[in-house]
């Protein structure tokens, strides 16, 4: 099991005192290669742990994996420190390599826009049709659930986190990285292996923002219902709202606001 | 000027309070195609505005740019929907479009890890050698006056900025966007036409988390003096270390930690 945090000299400055020379826990950041079938189709900045999650995620959030017989093996190529994962997928998986790398590179038309951009996703992904109802008073419980599932953050500050839920509030699994892409990639890559996928009748909890991509992420693993602890992006909610995925903001003790289809959260809508 | 944010449906939820359906302004997210000399080099999802600056600075980061005059001029390629930027440059600047998208592609060898990366930006970017002087008194202030120029943060709740200071603590300019890295590429690409660059003497503040890549941002604009509201991480820190950077983590009100180079900052080191 990889550490998550690392001890770094630090210089604490309080107003009014002299500065104290301490050590610090501060969240690892390292990059991760990707491949797939021997070829490299993109480079993370992730929090090593639970990595062979996290390339599997990813490939399910990019419409190349549904199902955990398609992957044949994991292969960590090359030793430390080198950190290069290659997916070897099972005989009848076509890998569209050219799609696979299109989020970050552009295509040759000048026509990279908001709807365009959902247009494709929505091609590769049909809206979801099938969804939990979950009760509001369940929701006002997840964000302190995820929380004190988080013992990296409590020590670094520095780390994001997804959380998978049934309806019923119950936590089944968490996931830390620095970057909240990352945490729901690991988080869906651990569904696919234990045969999760859909995750039709779940709800995803993300802490920070939520943006395009982690909702789009969202629907590559069937999750009809994606919560945030902070805010929506405008395309966040244009692809839910495309997507028929109810999406939760601003979730707080308490409170939340509710950006698209509400209708699956009892006494809303 | 283009809004950075636009009007969505919410129903708002409150513990035993009937849900109440309001309008609610979010933060817009769109996609942004960069090009250099006509080539596609990456897509961007950010909050439109300050577009030029942004793939402007975005070059500087990745050691195409130094100098105003190297820019020919910056085309609006197609129209609204399309959102593409084509940057043509002055006839001498070479530019290695294997490189400029490199960060995001993998090489061909068993050799990702922390260090290579950082040894590949230090040949792209040598330690920086100058720097300001800053008083703790000084940077005690700067979140708070980064804070009160961020308009649509208030209103949308959903936005990250940067923040470009002298060494008295004076806000010289301030962008919000959707990505905390295009907040940076912003305040870069404005400097960038502005002839500030190298910002030698300036400080450069971001909200929340400060990662490898807003280090290496920072690092290619020839900030010495780099803060951050949240925590750092493993890989900031040791490219801030090793390239002559100064690191300021966890800005609050009367405190903050210093993970590099205090030397910089009277009172510490």
């Amino acid at each position: 099991m990889a550490k998550c945090d690392e001890t770094y000299p630090v210089w604490r400055h309080e107003e009014g005192r002299p500065a104290r020379r301490e050590r610090d826990d501060v969240v690892r950041e390292e990059p991760l290669e990707i491949r797939v079938a021997g070829r490299g189709v993109g480079v993370t900045m992730r929090t090593p742990g639970h990595d062979e999650e996290l390339v599997l995620g990813f490939l399910v959030g990019e419409g190349v994996l549904t199902k955990p017989e398609e992957v044949e093996h994991v292969r960590r190529c090359g030793q430390s420190p080198g950190d290069v994962l290659d997916v070897i997928v099972a005989g009848p998986v076509a890998v569209d390599f050219a799609r696979l790398t299109r989020h970050v590179f552009a295509s040759s038309s000048c026509g990279v826009c908001g709807s365009a951009t959902i247009e494709a996703v929505r091609k590769q992904f049909p809206a979801l049709r099938a969804g939990p109802r979950v009760a509001a008073g369940v929701l006002h419980g997840l964000a302190a659930t995820l929380r004190d599932s988080q013992p990296t953050f409590d020590k670094t500050g520095g780390l994001h986190a997804a959380g998978l839920f049934d309806a019923t509030g119950r936590l089944l699994l968490a996931r830390e990285d620095v970057g909240r892409h990352n945490a729901v990639d690991k988080v869906v890559g651990h569904a696919l292996r234990a045969g999760l996928l859909p995750l039709s009748a779940h709800v995803l909890l993300v802490s920070g923002r939520v943006s395009f991509e982690i909702v789009q992420k969202a629907l590559g693993a069937g999750v009809a219902v994606v919560a945030a602890v902070s805010a929506p992006s405008s395309l966040a909610i244009d692809l839910a709202e495309a997507s028929n995925i109810t999406l939760i903001g601003f979730l707080r003790p308490g409170r939340f606001n509710v950006y698209a289809h509400p209708e699956r959260i009892d006494g809303i809508g």
